[in-house]
């Protein structure tokens, strides 16, 4: 085992529905930490971590309502600060990777989370994929659909999804 | 992260459906196998692995219709011949630690292997269960269920599934 390519770990990373960005949600920050703590540990030079950012284009259209489109450099302005919101996030994960010593990668896709992640699995074949998860009953997930559990059933490479701690939900559990 | 405690890593482990007792199934076989090169890999020192054997006292009752029972003593013989078969089954994987340096515990309990490991997640509280998996159809999990997935659903902490390698699988998908 001395001397083996290192460990590959994607991180699946998204944005807090109650900071927005580019403050990383309770449980990207979770899986992370989690990760770090539990699997890494201080063999720093034994993996690398690959984060991925996908951004949903419009999330549910309700954004698009109170915004007023005059020309198309509107749209390219709206989707530039997204990714660069998007960049800053993943600058919190890099950096603090870098403070380790601990080998990353970071991008970001469009699209839906759930679908991309998987095929960026399947693309970047990482040895583990590592999800965040709030953790929600049957009733909340119904509404808001769960990353984690679609990515379990169809990523192409093993799966740990790490909820967040009880003393780090937030009153509504639908947020993040 | 240096001086913390090891990561306790729970495998559930069984016996071959081909061979039977004392080999293990190639999915705890892969399981285990993954564990140690991508988690473990030189930081022995890192982790202590949780060795789970679960019996499952007369798996569907075809066994007993073979046999003939005339005191109390031919079940207690039975039940013990198990006891023995599953130490043995132990014995691969901890001789196996052994070797390679990285702590380790085992033990075997009687009961439905799904409820079972949860049950004993619960009062272990690893940081971490792995399984592994036949990686079955749907039309095929129907009749054999899957530990894995009630598992991934009910276990008190995150759970790894290692499907088997294509070049694994035997010819019927359902041995192991």
């Amino acid at each position: 085992m001395e001397g083996a390519e290192a460990t590959r770990i994607m991180i699946g990373v998204n944005e807090s529905t109650i900071k927005g960005y580019p403050h990383a949600s309770i449980s990207s920050r979770g899986a992370f930490d989690w990760a770090l703590q539990k699997i890494v540990r201080s063999n720093t030079s034994g993996f690398k971590l690959l984060f991925l950012h996908v951004q949903v284009p419009d999330e549910d259209g309700f954004d698009d309502m109170d915004s007023l489109y005059a020309s198309p450099q509107d749209f390219k302005n709206m989707k530039y600060r997204d990714r660069t919101r998007g960049l800053h996030l993943l600058e919190y994960f890099v950096n603090r990777c870098h403070e380790i010593g601990v080998a990353c990668e970071a991008w970001i896709k469009m699209g839906d989370p759930k679908e991309v992640i998987c095929h960026e699995v399947k693309r970047v074949q990482p040895d583990l994929l590592v999800v965040g998860s709030r953790g929600l009953g049957p009733f909340q997930r119904v509404f808001v659909g769960t990353v984690s559990e679609f990515c379990q059933k169809h990523a192409e490479c093993p799966v740990i999804s790490i909820k967040r701690r009880a003393d780090e939900t937030p009153q509504d559990p639908v947020d993040d």
